[in-house]
């Protein structure tokens, strides 16, 4: 069983993901933010690539919209990309139609590539994501959603984290961005948010006031989901699970 | 005065580098071995991307072939990629072409998107390079080479080292390659050896026994040279200079 990492999107096509689950990963915020979504109960959420496919299926099936680019929520949707967003229980088996700048563009690529399998990563749903992904005994590829094509340091910290626990359960790799990310996360891990202060994703999204929602992001495994892409819409792998106490206790925050 | 990390020829095309002294990157082993040819008094060096590109120049104007593909030097031709290959007094005064796997690729790509200057940076020459570019006052990006568009360990230590050196001069940067080149490098600096060990191009190329070249291109500092590019070919933009002691002294090895 084999691990790769992939940090971003536009290096995609110079790997072979056929036979591999993708586990794409957008830590600020998108699919910290899916996976609260679904913990939250949501039914499926359509990712799309432009604001006016966004626009057309509220309009045609009356999907909730959601919406951001540059790390602000779109004028006119119901919601943004804030994981406390996501924490609202009239969400609870509702369709969602979401674009984002980077995490919608993840997943629509290693869909063109014909991964095997889509799943959504984040540190909100590590520890199930571990779980599943040990079961599943494939080849896996962390596919990081970047910054607009380029590196980011908070999904390389994640597929880091990842590589470091699948380790545990016998996968291998001879890949540097493998190798990389590892020490990346251990030279972090005790530290992820002062480490993360220097990052260029976070000093980005300084201005916009979301520390709140970078601390969230953060946290491991609050949420007990495993979204998966088919058919165009994320479905939650996982029958519906209460919402987490520990998820309750953070949307008092 | 700005610096920026670009970890792959392949993603070249997302920076701006009209204003900015481009630095390729090959430790393994291209650049290193150009900054070695130099300090022995090479005049030019003629980087092509294509093997019959290499040919049909010693076939025409006479310059000794240097050829290398996934790291064996090809039959026929006079050098290899090995720094060892190039420490010969004969070669003073002359005119090589070169064509490698991922080295000469990456200066072909810096050209073809305009860089303000493109130079050779290397461990080998990392004094001559920091003190050259110190006294330039420009936006610097580090290109690596990487393997076959991917990126690479090493190239990204030594950028991550060059870096380092730099902040000292009051160089700034926002970006998240530069500060995880940083992050690897400043973990690696009193192992780098050992730490290469579990990359994927020391791997690839364990079974080529080039153990000594390894350990000669993590060198710093024996070649005060700095390789210029510029009307197709490669020079020296400092005067040559008397063969290096140390670069002698490591011939003997």
């Amino acid at each position: 069983m084999n691990l790769e990492v992939c940090f971003t999107p536009h290096q995609l096509p110079l790997y072979v993901v056929e036979n591999s689950i993708v586990v794409v990963i957008d830590i600020l915020r998108a699919t910290s933010s899916i996976c609260v979504g679904f913990a939250y109960g949501i039914d499926k959420i359509y990712p799309v690539e432009s604001v006016q496919e966004c626009v057309n299926l509220i309009q045609k099936y009356g999907y909730i919209g959601a919406a951001e680019r540059n790390g602000e929520k779109l004028p006119g949707f119901v919601l943004g990309n804030s994981p406390f967003d996501y924490m609202n229980p009239i969400l609870a088996g509702k369709i969602i139609a979401l674009t984002t700048t980077n995490g919608t563009r993840a997943i629509q690529t290693a869909q063109k590539q014909k991964a095997k399998k889509i799943v959504i990563g984040a540190f909100t749903n590590q520890g199930a994501l571990i779980e599943w992904l040990v079961e599943q005994k494939e080849d896996i590829l962390f596919l990081c959603a970047g910054w607009k094509d380029r590196f980011n340091l908070e999904d390389t910290l994640f597929a880091g984290s990842m590589v470091h626990e699948l380790k545990k359960y016998g996968y291998t790799s001879e890949s540097d961005t493998v190798y990389a990310s590892e020490l990346l996360y251990v030279q972090a891990q005790n530290h992820i948010q002062a480490f993360l202060k220097e990052s260029s994703h976070a000093k980005r999204l300084s201005h916009l006031n979301i520390q709140r929602d970078i601390e969230f992001c953060l946290q491991k495994s609050l949420a007990d989901v495993i979204p998966a892409y088919e058919n165009g819409y994320l479905y939650n792998l996982k029958l519906p699970q209460p919402i987490q106490a520990s998820l309750k206790s953070y949307a008092d925050l």
